[in-house]
């Protein structure tokens, strides 16, 4: 598949991530998300709790040109989130409380407040932490916490700071980044088909794929062997395209598939839809 | 939790996983196991399957003074699986046909013939592909499917590569990555707890743990707000350590756990095991 441009990037904060005791969803659901608003995600990175490893993760992403970041994990309370630090420091501004954002939690601890989830109101250090954003960022509301998100803009570039609580980074996704994306890509219709090949080993499978990816450069194809069940190999493909035309991706995919069916049954496999 | 060397990463190569289609279970699964042996994961990141992209991601991990990386996915026949071209680039060597790798692919297609999940045994351009190493690669083999692995030296730093397909991956990793690892991380005894804290919220909890850390510098601990039921907070909380010596990191661990029971408590709140 050719690379659309705006490029997005998604760098997700947290020890956890890095020691395997929690499984990178977040990463996946904004990866997904994204492709679905039309957008190409051409990496992922994932850190540890440090300022300067964020920091340092901020701008080798905006080194490469990428237009929009999303940084996901450590806007909370506690000594461990240390993103807006980070970021901070990565785009070298200072770090003020904002306004908007005390506003926005001064609303949130009354609530608990008088739901009586905390004894009494307070504005303590760590709660107005969550506040202090990187001069000019913007904060986003939080429908589902208490954290704001944080827009900031880079030049020509984007960076969103997301919590990590994944209802909470989804929330403020879909309120405030969503239509901001989709600005940017454009609207785009997606595609996909996933097919079983049976029959057929993945090295007897390449060439066939050549020949197709030769003929439709802009489809995007891929193979996952699936093992051997008893002498039958068995080999996943997903098929997928995109076009900014209704119809215009199913066409194409719905062309691969035809085609890559009569290939591989010219070679004695088999093929079913999955 | 205190740095200590020597660092991984690990880069995990595949369009799939940037776009969203698939969970990143091998970059979590690599985590653990490289965790549970002793090594520090410093970082991880997902590209795409690009020559160029995949040459840059490994070039940076070194420059990072990365003592391990592993770089999974990208090793099979077809068209899209371009790792080991990707680090040849990287390394600024030259891709040469590996005697040993050809024999071993040699051995699991004579397999495939005489079991007839293939019809004749040839060695196509597409299996050989699969021998092509970066100069000076040694082939790592492959227990449970086609693809060799492939394991490097970098001045004093180390790459391997895995298949994408978690079984090879994992069978790899066993057999010849988990006696090296060990050598470089010595032994090293993990202890981890983790406990539910109710009646009190993540900001009230952060002067708290402000304190523990500050008295217990070598031990882990992570908060995750787990929502409000009712009118109560929720929180979970993980504790781990690690040490040299048996029983060293349970008894720091349980420390924590014993002092943050008691802080948590006299502030109305109260703890679980979960």
């Amino acid at each position: 598949m050719q690379r659309e441009e705006p490029s997005f990037e998604i760098i997700t904060v947290g020890n956890e991530l890095l020691t395997g005791r929690t499984l990178n969803t977040n990463s996946q659901w904004l990866s997904e998300r994204i492709t679905q608003l039309g957008g190409f995600v051409s990496r992922c990175t994932v850190i540890r709790d440090d300022v300067t490893e964020i920091s340092r993760a901020l701008r080798e992403s905006l080194r490469r040109d990428t237009k929009f970041v999303i940084i996901a994990g450590g806007l909370g309370p506690t000594y461990d989130d240390r993103t807006l630090e980070g970021v901070a420091k990565g785009l070298s501004r200072r770090l003020l409380v904002n306004k908007q954002a005390l506003q926005m939690l001064k609303v949130k601890y009354k609530q608990m407040t008088e739901k009586g989830v905390i004894e009494k109101f307070e504005l303590t250090e760590p709660r107005v932490k969550m506040a202090r954003l990187p001069v000019r960022g913007i904060p986003l509301p939080n429908p589902l916490g208490t954290a704001p998100g944080v827009l900031l803009r880079v030049d020509t570039s984007i960076a969103a700071c997301l919590p990590g609580v994944p209802s909470e980074m989804k929330g403020i996704f879909e309120d405030s980044l969503k239509r901001l994306i989709t600005k940017l890509t454009g609207r785009v219709y997606t595609y996909s088909r996933s097919l079983m090949l049976k029959g057929i080993v993945e090295s007897s499978l390449a060439p066939l794929l050549d020949g197709i990816v030769a003929k439709f450069p802009d489809v995007y194809i891929k193979s996952h062997p699936r093992g051997i069940e008893g002498t039958i190999s068995r080999i996943q493909v997903e098929i997928g395209g995109k076009s900014r035309r209704k119809g215009v991706a199913e066409t194409k995919v719905n062309n691969v598939a035809e085609e890559l069916g009569k290939l591989v049954q010219g070679r004695g496999g088999s093929i079913a839809l999955v």
